[in-house]
């Protein structure tokens, strides 16, 4: 296999274990263990670990090798305002004629998990939600065709999803995320823009402290508020 | 000098290369030639041309090396996207009484430079005027106290900043750049956060094809349009 290719599958394999549960946020590990446990040769593992390192999954610490990102309250916060921003924007200026469909779509997938949704909840279970509440966020974002928006927009997903490896959801609280969803959505559909973007908003400030143990980091902290926006009247 | 001090090098002189036009956008070079280029051992050289990959500064292409980033007008066009989405996202979220001094420093630079802005302008002079230029932008980022957008917008800068290392400007044009940013202070320093917002959208598009040689990329292409808001009447 080919240097290039060999740092791809590297940065791709890593990316696997993390979200796999096989590498944990906080772990320390030499370049060797990774580059043992990847099963890719050590040159390209040091080169994919810059990468990994730019889109802030590890951090290189000198003489100790490379720690898995263990995203504290701040950097979720900041992900979340940088979030808040970015999926404001692509309602704002997404013609939604282009996702409608996608939209109803995704309405049906989030009534199909609502009526299914009770504790216990087991993981796979939990993973669906996840993937489809990140559905609606991504195709939003995709609807933008800007690509350089898309890809900063993933790299910071990547860091909330790490932060969601340690997160316990009760059934209430995804029914309640996905019931956040349908708001969106609907609104979306009605062609009431600022109303989407109000209940995203809100959506979002949500999502942050939903299941996370962070409770309201917005308020009496030293962070400015987020944009202010009317609340739609619920 | 520690491989991690190297690594840290190789980018910094990297980056102070291709600001002071050694390197060309779209120029090939071998990874052996920047490690000479650049004094510093292949290995970190390496590692640091991943994370000028990573930032969009070079592209590696198998067999041939490493290319300088050359701004595609796409790029550019999604680049100053990205920048208005986060610059009006600021205007609109940091507390205007906190970067009042600021500004007002701001406002007298302008002015001074625009008193003495004519032809035939020296390169130090467009220096002097772009650096000014950034000022204000940088400022209302920082402001946000996110570190998460702050480097964002940087990485986002830098290759605006590439695509300016070939732009041709006269004096009338960095004038109005300046008359631009002196609307944007004026209405920040009134606490008008509406206006102030229209402002630098306005500005931002025109800094695009200021210059650029791009004539109004927004109208008769498949891109959306930019987020719609009031052009404040002047």
């Amino acid at each position: 296999m080919s240097k290039e290719l060999l740092r791809e599958v590297a940065f791709r394999r890593f990316k696997e274990k993390l979200f796999a549960h096989t590498l944990e946020p906080g772990q320390f590990l030499s370049q060797r263990e990774l580059s043992e446990m990847l099963d890719v040769p050590l040159a390209p593992m040091r080169e994919a670990v810059q990468r990994l390192a730019s889109a802030g999954l590890v951090r290189i610490i000198a003489q100790r090798g490379v720690q898995i990102l263990e995203p504290s309250p701040q950097m979720l916060n900041e992900a979340f305002e940088l979030r808040i921003i970015l999926e404001c924007a692509a309602i704002k200026t997404i013609p939604l004629s282009s996702i409608s469909e996608q939209l109803r779509e995704n309405e049906e997938l989030v009534l199909r998990l609502q009526s299914i949704l009770v504790e216990p909840l087991g993981f796979e279970r939990i993973k669906e939600v996840l993937s489809v509440d990140w559905m609606l966020h991504k195709q939003l974002i995709q609807a933008m065709g800007n690509e350089t928006i898309e890809s900063v927009y993933n790299i910071n997903a990547d860091k909330i999803r790490l932060a969601r490896l340690r997160q316990h959801f009760r059934a209430e609280q995804l029914y309640q995320a996905l019931d956040e969803h349908m708001k969106v959505i609907k609104a979306l559909l009605d062609q009431d823009k600022d109303t989407a973007a109000a209940y995203m908003e809100l959506h979002l400030k949500n999502a942050l402290t939903r299941g996370l143990g962070i409770s309201n980091l917005y308020r009496g902290n030293n962070l400015h508020e987020f944009p202010a926006k009317s609340h739609p009247s619920t």
